[in-house]
């Protein structure tokens, strides 16, 4: 292909890129999409215990047209040789093992909640067990790529994190860091088909505000197969009357985060299917406050686009190759 | 019918009862159904100036089992001699002229917004002109029946308040009456299908606050036919650590405001095609503070419903008369 | 209750009306909602194995106004002294024993597929499993309630119809016994979020023929939870040119059953939430074909609806108490 | 880049390949979903005569990020140097009139219903008004791409085919030809969100047929955004037992017509986004009889995505060039 020059030079040592998907869950039906037509990946092995000797057509009918996917391995069956990366969609409390376990060469991009939590004991509080590979959670990278690019350029695991704590982070935090909200008070009510805690917001949070910042977070589930929708409702600091410009600033050199002309409601169904996150700053009826609105594709943006976003920046990839998606509307 | 003696004993002068209805919208369908199972209510006439001549089933299918209903005459042929009250169902804004010329002696429940601001300099600022009867505003009647039941008991003219500000007042009108919340930085958050305004909460608020009351409030249109939820985050008054006995008492006689169980989250298709509000109050991660989530069908108690529970009350009724339908679940 | 005396001189022997529910289905719960407004019904026991001891509201929060209900008990413990009639809603299967056991005095409307296939062998066939009560089959009335009412009025034991096969047969019987289309190559495209099978339909036709029908049943899957559509596209006896008039004159007296005026295409939210079956005919563009739409609530008309409507008769009531619903519309 | 040697050979005038779309209608933001990934197109004009001088992404937030996109431009204001090709999606009536008006040099892919037809007195009937383009009627090339491929190549104005039409004559067609199925009581049962008409599948029954066949067809509104299945029931000719395995020769080596494995049921949601057609044939109950199961989405296998197949065609091409999308499940 006329793409391999450009990519050798990035990795001379690589015969062909190759990407290890590590189970089959209904998450990952989602990433062999954007895989589908990634110029540089390959899939090479799919690990499903269940599952193992069937192929991804008979599971998902929509994947009829991928003849060249591998048939459905155990995860003792499965062979790393040729393999460079890991995309790894096991259930919340299995990852740390199987991840422990892989060759130390490997780029690993998880996205269940094992490693998203810095503080093991407060992993304990919140999923009721001990973490079993609390040196992998020493070095994983929270992965909400616009805020940690840099660390995940060199990282080697990288913790995607939950939908939730990416539709309500990425508006969050500039704003905190530039101290132009209060962290007290900040009211988040979320709407979308999944259910979701708040440990993963707050440590964002405090970690950008230097202090433990709590916040009331209510999830409403809705009839919806994709999208999410997080309103946040918040307390301006003295004398600070505009949040639009400082998200202008942080964020109009993103590509997959964009701040809306003043006055337009994001919807949920305007980035269906894509990568993208849209977001909004309203006035509030009652002085000194204002409200926030962000929506995500949350199989995309909040799972495996910014999957495969940062495993993108992890290989040195343009970040956005294979994520050119546009939203699917209506 | 063996009603009649009771109904006679009510109102010597009555040989038919009947309910007029002024139009014929959207809305009014949901009426028709309500009043077809109605024991001291019949329909005499049906206005709808540009279906005048029609039959309300070849409008409405779903009405063609209903063959007493009568033909749909013009507001200019309507005849009103028969006609005990009226439940006028009108646009905005064209309701008060048509109002002002009703005979002195009906009932009235208007559904529109046109009497509900006791303020019409409000009026004037949120609907873009004067108000065209402000006696009669003057003498409206707010519906909010479990609020303002004694008050119409002896109403002829009842403004039905709207779908909003019945799933907000109703839980935070007996909390504010008894101190338990702040009136500031009241947040409120709402989803249904249809869209709304604030000034309505605000004046109900504010009057049972007994001080101006300016809340923040987000309306989120979302895919339902029927339903409406509002999501309330309220701080606690200083040393208060419990709202959910205050609504209990407030409510435990009611039969169509019911507080459930600690920890059940009410659901809108728990109340759907009822005239109920469900609602329940929830701890906060913020110390202080408090979430309070409301459902209603916007349809019932947000329209119809409430309209039927106050015109039964003006006429010496039984409350519930007409109203007693079960959730359509699921 | 005022209603004593005339119940009484319906049936002396009985001291209180009651119906007990043999279990807690999903479907269980609409024939409550029926129930809680009907005149003679109580209801004095409700058995569920796995839920014994545990009140309806707590497994269906939109029954919590209905403080009256007994707590479910286990079939074992069910008490039948009070009890004058039973409405079971037991899974396929199960039912044949249970109603075996039970006393013989109790007029039984049962909801299961176990006595609506005359032949056991067909049920066998079907079903995977020998009968186990091939007496209590051969007892058993089918309760299509417009077809077989006469034979209804003094069953014991009624075997309520399947939700596809009151849809189908409503239209189809009639038309069918009156030789007006041909019985082969009747085609029938049905809509609802219900599978179904096809065996009872054939029974039903094939009755009224005298003679073995086989029909193409294709049923659609669709994201509803109330309503079912049938298309059924059949070919007119040799010089018939009308099959609306025979619907008409078929149905014109009665209460649930309705045929729309001609071009008037049945709709499923026309019916929600009510026991009607609406239907029409249509010509079709091919010579000598009609196209015949038929519509109900799946979970009324299809079930706990034409289940009540069954029993109502069997007791001797009129055949539309507690069943004056409207459709909820929209 | 690298494909510009190809693209040059194929006209050495051109210095940026270019699509004019003609509208802007609810149909054309699809198309330019399709062209914002497209290697060789580029939209350099775009006209909306209501909406001249906006932007696209006030009209269609979901564009927000496709900044290189050209203002609206009124019909009369579009210059057509630099454009190589028109996309038309103007409604059915007034395209005549715009197309007559273009270049001759113009490579034109009409999604309209104006030039469908073949034949100019039915299109008359249907329509109600004279065909005000007879001569270019004659010239265009009726684009059902896999039927019609050949004459696509050198056609100068392709006429897209309806989505309900599409989704009937790709099963349809082969079987007819190849004489495997009656052409009498064809019943074709179909299910989307789009109303249709009839004519355009009798034209190309007809034509394959090489004989009038009259079809029976009725279209289902459902409340979904994307998606439509079609349910064709069919006698087979005498002798015949196999539909399946012409169905199989026909499409096997076709990219985006699908025929699924036994037994596997076509669904909408498995095609959604991408220009695949599924489609299966299963045996029925009634002897010689067969049923037919097809699905595409109907914005773009049925519209734009056939489009700009065809378009591709056209120009010389591959064939599925940018329309490598995935469905998007779920």
């Amino acid at each position: 292909m006329a793409m391999a020059g450009w990519y050798q030079s990035l990795d001379q040592q690589l015969v062909a890129a190759s990407v290890r998907l590590s189970c089959i869950l209904f998450l990952d039906s989602k990433i062999i999409r954007l895989l589908a037509n990634h110029p540089f990946f390959g899939i090479t092995v799919m690990t499903a215990d269940r599952n193992a000797g069937k192929s991804i057509e008979s599971l998902f009918p929509h994947f009829i047209t991928q003849k060249d996917l591998p048939i459905l391995v155990s995860s003792n069956d499965a062979i790393f040789s040729d393999v460079d990366a890991v995309l790894c969609c096991l259930p919340h409390g299995t990852t740390q093992e199987i991840i422990k376990a892989l060759p130390k060469g490997l780029k690993i991009v998880d996205l269940s909640a094992d490693f998203r939590l810095r503080d093991t004991s407060e992993y304990e509080e919140w999923y009721g067990q001990p973490h079993r590979a609390p040196d992998l959670q020493e070095e994983a990278i929270y992965g909400l790529t616009e805020i940690f690019r840099e660390e995940i350029k060199n990282a080697r695991l990288v913790a995607n994190p939950g939908c939730y704590p990416t539709s309500i982070q990425l508006p969050l935090v500039p704003l905190i860091k530039s101290k132009l909200i209060e962290y007290k008070n900040i009211i988040i009510d979320s709407k979308s088909g999944a259910s979701g805690a708040v440990p993963e917001i707050e440590q964002g949070l405090s970690h950008a505000a230097h202090s433990k910042v709590t916040v009331s977070f209510t999830p409403h589930l809705m009839p919806m197969s994709r999208g999410m929708q997080s309103t946040i409702y918040v307390e301006m600091a003295p004398g600070v009357t505009h949040l639009y410009q400082q998200l202008k600033v942080s964020y109009e050199d993103e590509e997959f985060v964009k701040l809306l002309e003043k006055g337009v409601v994001p919807r949920t169904h305007d980035v269906r299917g894509s990568n993208y996150c849209y977001m909004n700053v309203f006035p509030d009826r009652i002085s000194g406050r204002a409200i926030i609105i962000s929506v995500i594709d949350n199989l995309v943006k909040g799972a495996s686009g910014q999957a495969l976003q940062n495993l993108n920046i992890m290989m040195g990839f343009p970040e956005n190759t294979g994520l050119g998606y546009l939203p699917l509307f209506p």
